[in-house]
């Protein structure tokens, strides 16, 4: 088996900043192109953020690579990607569960949310969520949120990678009271942090009928002046379609589409009520859709065509919405349910396939944030990288890579490496403490639970 | 607050043939009837196989009640109860997926048993299976196969609670080549296993499809005679329903109708295609329903009329079905699933409800099965009890129980209580030698993918 090998001559571009070299033995490797999605008996050197070499276990040479992973008994994969989470919202996971969608909102989130979202909350929430997502095996995430400093200062300490991406809606909000501000504010956040090292400052429109035309227009403008994902809700449910219908004449996607809103740096989040032609103008537009089936069947939102937007070439990513809706940040549940759901929404058990699955929360899914080089298991792409313990009963015995879709969770996940740091080893987070943060998290929860109503 | 107390004047039924003591204090502790679905700072005395005394930790004194086991920041439940499983099948796990039900059955599945099937073949995989289920905080399971006496031997080793029942169906089966003697052998294996501690020995005919109406009418009378549980594959796909449609003219609940086999000690698997009058039936008769959502919808074989089944007081449980088409043994994802899949499907987020679906999964689940006495956590009901670890980052903060549905997985409990008995401390199962049984399973999946189709 031939190793390509960076090892000897390290491009130093690859250093700049970084000197932490890892390297994992015995390790089987998530290989899309195989019948079995695995390869046996392997190794990977990683330094300067990035995989650096990998090959067989007979081709290896020790050499001085830094701090050594022996990875027996265990796969190593892409990095799990979130393309959809409000992760200051895990406040609010479990606040009030099983409701319809107006009294849940009305009664329940916006009043918590106006009493309890402030910079510290989203610092310390975040930093929650990130612990979740970490400790799951997620690497990637597409945060959607107010007080984006708080949170990107969150996921830089934890050691993530993340879109920041700072919401725009014409109300007032926190930490944008003035709604004659929103898109300035996103505009000061995004020159802040554009740049920086883990996060990428992103402009997050928060829906079609929460945001007028012209503040659609011009956070797009502001996201294409600075080159970043602009996201934004769309056709999550009927209501919307009908309210949208009642403007504009046309569904929620052609009214994005005839604001000019939609090109291959847009993500529209959700896309459950989209019809034939909203999926073509999704197509031809470049859009990509990120789908979060727990979060539309928990609210009972309704199921997006997935398998036609697949079809269709519409590049998808899976996202595990917040956690007030979720209720968790597990994408390996996210993507059992995911698999599931479309094959007995279409009644066909070949409609939406493990390995589809698991290229929309690993390689696409890095793509259509913008991350070209990330998502696979292969030189000179990021190292954000997870070590998954095979050796359980549940995934035993392990014939290919479908049960990491239909049977592991993200317990499983071993140890954790997000741009050639490690950042969780056995379990235990290494960036932050959090203990601490658990703590800091109760406490507020313990207010929220004494201000909620019908507790 | 009171505390119903025995553990001062021992029952002396409670302790024939047991003399283990167990006592677990700074719990919180589930309680269905109030608005969190928990009480905190709860202990609880354990003896003889049932729960002697709880109370709060203001009342206790701590005497001589055994093991000590400090639940602190943990919730004690019921153990969870899976209504419908080929535990054997573990083996098949990922073997073929994502295809559809013929090919999957005739090209792969089929082949596979045929050729696999032994006796030695079940004592393990059932091992493995328990293992797993016990890993994932499930202590009582309703088994459904052939060779039920290594099924049955193997559950008591690993000291879970099991309803095995032996497969009846008219074609030649594994330990039964004569479909003449398909009965008689399950006979035999009941009285086999009659009154045994652990194992509850039953009849499973396999489906309206592949038995005739004289072996259906057999087999339960059969289970009539010794007051055992039937089972039966009900209604799974469309398919069935216009077979038995062809050959008797109604559905397949009015043909097990009209046949005199529904009763209350009947239960009805899968149940997916069930119209009004189907439903009235089951609830007239008193037969129960056993819902397997992730192998419906992996399968693509519907989503069943759970919420229908509910409000027309039909009995309730919940099944993961075997491996082969799930692909693992994990209740909290299937109560996941469960719940999530019926709000979608009605579009109504307060269809099935978290509350709903616990019951499903603990007490409801053991009644039906017969265990009267099981899925309450209350003095005098067996000691069937799971320590939940909800110090973690997903599970904080958290509100109410409604989290152990949306957000918590098997890999959150720590330890396991069955039949009084500490059966799983800290993660360790501490029946049976775990690694022995996977290296065992795993040498059989290397000769099954050496002889499967395609690989």
């Amino acid at each position: 088996m031939s190793i390509i090998s960076l090892c000897g001559k390290k491009p130093l571009r690859y250093f700049q900043g970084m000197d932490r070299e890892l390297t994992i033995i015995n390790a089987k490797i998530f290989a899309a192109h195989t019948p079995q999605g695995f390869l046996e008996d392997h190794f990977i050197k990683i330094g300067g953020g990035r995989i650096l070499a990998l090959g067989s276990m007979a081709a290896y040479g020790p050499g001085n690579c830094g701090k050594l992973l022996d990875a027996r008994g265990a796969l190593v994969m892409p990095g799990l990607v979130n393309g959809h989470n409000h992760a200051a919202m895990s406040l609010f996971r479990g606040l009030a569960d099983d409701l319809p969608l107006m009294p849940w909102l009305e009664q329940h989130i916006f009043p918590a949310e106006a009493r309890f979202v402030r910079p510290e909350m989203v610092y310390w929430c975040t930093k929650l969520a990130a612990a979740e997502m970490i400790l799951s095996g997620t690497t990637t995430v597409a945060d959607a949120y107010f007080h984006a400093d708080e949170a990107a200062a969150a996921f830089t300490e934890a050691g993530m990678r993340a879109v920041a991406a700072h919401g725009v809606i014409d109300f007032p909000a926190p930490g944008v009271p003035d709604p004659a501000e929103n898109v300035a504010a996103v505009e000061h956040f995004i020159d802040r942090w554009l740049g920086a090292d883990l996060v990428t400052p992103a402009v997050f429109a928060h829906s079609p009928y929460t945001c007028s035309s012209r503040t659609l227009v011009r956070a797009k403008e502001l996201a294409r002046s600075r080159n970043v994902p602009f996201f934004i809700h769309l056709a999550e449910t009927e209501a919307e379609k009908g309210m949208i219908s009642d403007k504009w004449q046309g569904s929620p996607a052609a009214y994005l589409h005839d604001l000019g809103v939609l090109d291959e740096r847009t993500v529209c989040v959700h896309g459950v009520w989209l019809d034939g032609h909203d999926i073509s103008l999704l197509a031809l537009s470049g859009a990509a859709v990120v789908t979060c089936p727990e979060s539309n069947m928990k609210l009972a939102a309704g199921m997006a065509p997935v398998a036609e937007l697949l079809s269709a070439g519409v590049r998808l990513g899976l996202g595990t919405d917040g956690c007030a809706s979720n209720n968790d940040l597990d994408l390996f549940g996210e993507m059992d349910m995911c698999a599931k759901l479309h094959k007995v929404r279409s009644l066909d058990p070949a409609a939406l396939k493990a390995r589809d699955v698991l290229d929309m929360a690993t390689v696409a899914g890095a793509r259509l944030l913008g991350f070209a080089d990330a998502g696979v298991v292969a030189a000179g792409m990021l190292a954000d990288l997870i070590i998954v313990d095979l050796a359980q009963p549940h995934l035993t015995p392990f014939y290919g890579v479908d049960n990491l879709v239909y049977a592991a969770d993200g317990a499983d996940v071993r140890s954790v490496i997000i741009n050639g740091r490690l950042v969780m080893e056995e379990r235990r987070i290494l960036t932050f403490d959090v203990a601490e943060v658990m703590d800091r998290v109760a406490a507020m929860a313990r207010d929220v639970r004494r201000a909620a109503p019908g507790w």
